[in-house]
């Protein structure tokens, strides 16, 4: 076999069989290779897409995609995403394409530092030697991709080592998957917190939202009087009715800081303790009242569900009973659209076991706390701030579970960033649907204008650097143009009855909610 | 003044009054600054549009815009195309929002290397210390940039440094901006193999391409016999009917060979000797005759004009009568598109003075030798490789000239990289014309399929990767979702109509070429 069949023959037996890919000229002898009937082959038109989708792909099926991409300028365009799931644990394994070794010297004009750009947002970065041994290399960046928490591999394969023998494909077998036991003494510490009486608040994130891991700390939450909370952003958590809710910690500086008021003890599982996403003139970075304490239950690539478990133990709370988030009323809203009218839209339109992909920032940032009784879904957001992850990220989570609807919920602004996103949609038929909320302005820059002391309100200049209202974006054309149908609704009604139509096909849609 | 005025005062004051921006919460106080009315602030909706189109503006201005970017992804976002503005010598002021300092060690979201991402493809990077320095690092940056050739400036500034006080803007006058003389030994040199008689080709690039040196090549080409000729990709040559014309030395390897054998000398301006743009197996990646000697005239830095003018001088040529291009016949073409109709198309429809940039790959390589003859225009290309940079750069290009009709030539492919450019050309009324030639497919990529010894043609699988025909784009709804009107065309005679109909109005038009 030549390499680049080592390649794909590396992926696909150590479990890597999707690959969201837009090759070129460097790369197609790999294309070739992806012919492999065990591997996936997913075309974006769009190397954010790309990215953006294997980050999606990984939160649900809990493992890595590879991408394929070409030359430095491929892995640019994809590197915002990568920086998202990199915020998210999420791993992935980028395969970039490059020119043949004997070329580089000439300079040619695709030429770039692919290991300079590669390095800043991956956690391991390799060059493949020879044909020989990139089966090895495709293992160790499988190996890595796969770690706890997820992480970063790019392989940079120039051409040669594509398109020469490579013999038998040597490589280590798949290294099982495995977490860090939680540290006892630190279990024994956070006991005697939540024991003390003190107001205490367990922050969970990444795998400890989880099913198995919320219902035992709904058991701690039960026993001992503490509080559970997310960060404003997770990489996933499954919530809605039924389930142990988490509360969430406000986005904005002063609700944070209130919120977390009157916490003694903040316990953190799979993250750090909450920090402002902006520094603001005046404001603290740090969100915690000051006094509080930070306390590590769990460290990031710890095993947060055991160490539940052991302080269930330490607790003596095997038998407690842990309170369950109740279902909302399902009513049919009606009327104006508004956060609440929204938010009520989306619990009757949320269909059991969706995943909610959440990227809707103004629109839906008040609306998100009243879905928590919607049917049980997951809920997605993005942990790196960059925008335009929310399209690519629905498909790449629909790919990974087409047995159940994807609803992406997403800003103008962003959703613009990769619209690209829709076509791939379209093409493999993902059960997808996107509700843009079309407000036309970046309208989170208006109230952080003012937030960081820019001026009370925006000047008319500033202003057309913020409103995206001169053309209006048509929504339904723009779905049209990629093949994804669609839907104006500016009603709450209207928006339910597009969500559960929506739920009813089996490909992607689109929704435009008219807020102008 | 703040920091953010002490920018913006400095970027005018210094001829930089156009900024592409997407702008966000860290670069607040920027967008106030923004509103002086010196400055023309141009909002793109994915910062690939930025930086493409500040590349576009130079080309046309010889002076750099700015762009504003927020944090390490959205400068990520602008790196495919300040890579093929790298490529084309045009330069670039780059403003990046980043984190207030004492907010970076909390590691907040957004938090990336910015140096480690800007640096690969910048020629120089600084990140601002204070408000008060602003001034001077801004006056270096845009030193930097407007070096000849043209350079990639990076200019990190921390939020803090936006929003404290500067004082008063201290920095440095603008430089003139000089182009080094040329080496009057290699003058000599050049003219005494000119004057040998050996088969010689004059190889013109960057600013050697305008009228005035064409004219001086044109007189010793006359004189010695001599050929002249272009590099495949030029990031702007003054040509058309009446100008002196140069070859253009074929993309691919083959042709390329065949176009340079038999010359004995290369004789170089502003560029290097041809090189493969990738390297394919048992093909050469240098493409002149072994024996072919090279020789500079003028080296990238240096000023051709007077290199030229030395060389006529030298040969005694001043009175020497170049050749000019003739006029092509202009005719309504009729019947199907294929590369001669689709020429005789752009003759008819390019109007004198038109900014043509060509993206159009397999449609439009043939095509464009025929257009030697049209009116006299401006043709741009990529440099870099990088697909999606013509909608942004024919939308900063046009900025710089809204006097001129730009007519973007792109196909379907490398158009949906960057497609959110035709939403700035709408907001700003520019005066573009994009031509996207859907053939439904990365066309490029089955003649590379084969290039690269993949197999004579590529798989079912393969194909799967390399057509974007399912769905097929409807490229008159993806103009109108942005607010750009239209039409499609299956015939020359269609097309050649359509862009006369675009040239008599005031904004942008999309003209869809049915190739399928």
């Amino acid at each position: 076999m030549n390499g680049a069949q080592s390649l794909v023959s590396t992926l696909v037996g150590h479990g890597v069989d999707v690959c969201f890919a837009n090759p070129g000229t460097s790369e197609m002898h790999f294309l070739a290779a992806l012919g492999d009937p065990r591997m996936r082959g997913v075309l974006c038109l769009f190397e954010g897409v790309c990215t953006g989708a294997a980050d999606g792909y990984y939160r649900m099926a809990d493992k890595p995609a590879a991408t394929l991409l070409h030359l430095g300028p491929g892995l640019s365009n994809g590197l915002a995403n990568i920086h998202n799931a990199r915020r998210a644990s999420s791993g992935m394994v980028n395969v970039v394409g490059e020119h043949a070794t004997k070329h580089l010297k000439y300079d040619a004009p695709l030429t770039s530092d692919i290991e300079g750009l590669a390095r800043p947002l991956s956690h391991w970065v390799r060059r493949g030697d020879s044909a020989a041994t990139i089966a090895w290399d495709t293992a160790a960046a499988i190996a890595k991709a796969s770690e706890h928490p997820g992480k970063i591999a790019t392989l940079i394969l120039p051409g040669d080592t594509a398109w020469q023998d490579a013999g038998e494909a040597v490589a280590p077998p798949p290294a099982p998957a495995t977490r860090k036991a939680p540290d006892p003494a630190r279990i024994a510490e956070v006991a005697k917190v939540l024991r003390s009486g003190e107001p205490t608040m367990l922050i969970l994130a990444n795998k400890a939202c989880r099913v198995e891991p919320l219902e035992l700390a709904g058991k701690v939450a039960a026993g001992t009087g503490c509080r559970l909370a997310s960060q404003f952003f997770t990489n996933r958590i499954e919530r809605g009715a039924g389930r142990v809710p988490l509360e969430r910690i406000p986005y904005s500086v002063a609700p944070a800081v209130k919120f977390l008021k009157g916490t003694k003890h903040l316990v953190t599982l799979e993250t750090k303790e909450p920090v402002a996403f902006f520094s603001y003139p005046g404001l603290p970075s740090l969100l915690k009242e000051p006094g509080t304490q930070v306390h590590t239950l769990s460290e990031a690539d710890e095993d947060s569900t055991l160490a539940l478990q052991m302080l269930v133990e330490e607790l003596g709370l095997g038998s407690a009973q842990a309170a369950y988030q109740q279902a909302a009323e399902k009513v049919m809203p009606s009327g104006k659209l508004d956060p609440i009218s929204i938010a009520h839209a989306l619990c009757a339109g949320i269909p059991e076991n969706a995943i909610v992909v959440d990227e809707s920032l103004t629109s839906g940032r008040e609306s998100m706390s009243y879905t928590l009784g919607a049917a049980p879904h997951d809920m997605i957001n993005n942990l790196g701030g960059s925008i335009g992850y929310s399209p690519p990220v629905a498909t790449g989570a629909a790919l990974a579970r087409p047995d159940r609807r994807t609803i992406c919920l997403v800003g103008d602004g962003s959703a613009m960033y990769t619209i690209q996103a829709l076509w791939t949609q379209a093409r493999e038929q993902l059960p997808v649907t996107t509700v843009v909320f079309a407000n036309n302005t970046y309208n989170i820059l208006k109230a952080e204008y003012a937030n960081m002391g820019a001026g009370d309100r925006p000047s008319a200049a500033a202003l057309t650097m913020i409103d995206i209202d001169r053309p209006t974006i048509d929504w339904i054309a723009m779905g049209k143009s990629m093949g994804v149908p669609g839907v104006q609704v500016d009603s709450a009604e209207g928006l339910a009855r597009a969500l559960l139509d929506a739920n009813g096909e089996a490909g992607p849609r689109l929704i435009e909610v008219k807020l102008y």
